[in-house]
């Protein structure tokens, strides 16, 4: 069997690598930068690539609208890509410096570093770190925080510094000179891992997550597997979005989250994204399978997205 | 009485000055720009301004993302803000230039203009006509499109165009070689209109909006009021948001929109903003009292943000 390919936003070293490495660090895999999420799809539903690993939501800023509105695929573009696991990444930012500019590492740190990269993002994540230790230091915009890392790597007489990830530091041969230097511990992006649902090359393997969260943030709940749904309303019909959320309930599916984006068929009508969890108990087996039949009585349109192993389920720690 | 004050996001001239004037058309105030929507949002907290024109939600783009975190308050320090009403501005671009470039206008245009401006949002807005009549023209972006009309106003030997709306266009003088040159005729944004529940100017003035949508977009439904109530649930408890929602129907209020954030005190622990519509029938008067005293018995935290009137209804029409 040839090697699997896995499609993740570039460039390499981004936290997308870093979550794709990590989610299949146990198995023989070619991990591909693709220019965006798009694009990333796109190969995934021409079976140029086996699986796409996407960020949907950080704990902090949310959802990720441009993930939802491929989800949405409002002209049926992706139509075969679905939802087979998730992965959650702990974003740690490091203050990186080229290797032996600072042999002392941070103990010896001299306060020399005149200039520092990262993405327009990071800043605002390290801001108690950088005004303690870089007040007033020159900051320079970045496309990416690997970005950082490479130009950092590549200096010669000048004084930088750069906000990046562990793994970009190794990826791009620098020096950390302090770790965690982010104001929240818990920032944590969830990633999806995305197949072709006919895709027969990855139809029987079970994705297992290698790496469980390091955070203590799973409920108690004992969910086992999550469901993506989208759907639409009639929002002409009083009450139709409160049947169709009924229906989880009364198959004992628990809501997780909600998203809405716009339709673009309408102004103010939406596609709604409802995730449910399940629990492993037997006389549910068919719950979502009868959820959907029954959303298909209330909703204009209704999508299986995809089921999945919850990675936060107690049961699955 | 002294004349009131409304906030705005500046700068003067922007979409948010124009949604603004046309909803206070009527009355006798003035409009004073703020630089974001933290700083009207504490100017009206501060009772330093009497009302706040903020937008909510775009058609084509979906949430404001950073109101609906003004909104959620974790901090408390917007506690006495509130919704009391809305107002929809259809988003229309126009191709402008300095006052007499082109005496003929659009009909007489002779291809020379050699750079344009606009705010980056606004070049994906208008594509089909800068792909049929700019191609390959050079592109600036700016701050606002009121900023590019600003300097196409002020420009002497350059041939330089615009891309902002008729308001922007009238406030600096310009010329309009063409109007109504965005992709989707439906693209619109809703803005709410807010009060400081304890300001006594405020109390007494029902706020009617002048001018209702042009568009052919509201449902048949007769809805006639709106309510917006943000709550947090047990997340560890199986069924709680469906319960929350269930709510809602029981009491007659149609669901129009729900809306997450993330809590920010623990990951993937949710703010939910549901928006529900009531119709004007006679015995569900008190249906939004009760459905908050229910509420609150089955979330964590629960808050009345505010009830205004539907300008989408076919009551209001």
């Amino acid at each position: 069997m040839t090697r699997l390919r896995v499609a993740f936003l570039g460039p390499l070293a981004s936290f997308s690598h870093q979550a794709t490495a990590e989610s299949f660090g146990k198995i023989s895999a070619d991990l591909l930068p693709h220019a965006s999420f798009a694009e990333a799809f796109a190969a995934l539903q021409q079976k140029a690539v086996d699986y796409a690993v996407i960020p949907c939501e950080n704990s902090t800023n949310g959802s990720v609208v441009q993930t939802l509105d491929l989800l949405a695929d409002r002209d049926d573009s992706y139509r075969d890509v679905t939802v087979c696991g998730e992965y959650y990444l702990t974003v740690h930012h490091c203050l990186l410096a080229r290797k032996g500019a600072y042999p002392g590492g941070w103990a010896g740190y001299d306060g020399s570093i005149t200039k520092l990269y990262t993405h327009p993002q990071a800043w605002g994540q390290c801001e108690t770190f950088l005004s303690r230790y870089f007040k007033g230091v020159e900051r320079q915009d970045v496309s990416s925080t690997s970005k950082g890392a490479e130009i950092v790597s590549k200096e010669t007489d000048e004084k930088g510094g750069a906000i990046a990830s562990r793994f970009a530091a190794e990826y791009h041969g620098v020096d950390i000179l302090q770790e965690n230097i982010e104001d929240r511990a818990d920032n944590t992006t969830r990633f999806l891992i995305l197949r072709n649902v006919l895709a027969e090359r990855t139809a029987q393997l079970e994705f297992e997550q290698p790496n469980p969260p390091t955070l203590d943030d799973r409920p108690t709940l004992e969910t086992t597997h999550k469901t993506l749904i989208s759907f639409t309303i009639d929002h002409s019909s009083a009450g139709a979005l409160a049947n169709a959320l009924i229906i989880f309930k009364s198959h004992g599916l628990n809501l997780t989250s909600i998203n809405t984006r716009p339709s673009l068929k309408k102004p103010w009508q939406y596609i709604f994204f409802v995730e449910c969890g399940r629990t492993p108990s037997d006389e549910n087996k068919d719950a979502v399978h009868k959820a959907l039949n029954d959303l298909r009585q209330v909703t204009e349109t209704c999508k299986d997205l995809g089921t999945w192993k919850d990675q936060l389920s107690a049961n699955n720690a």
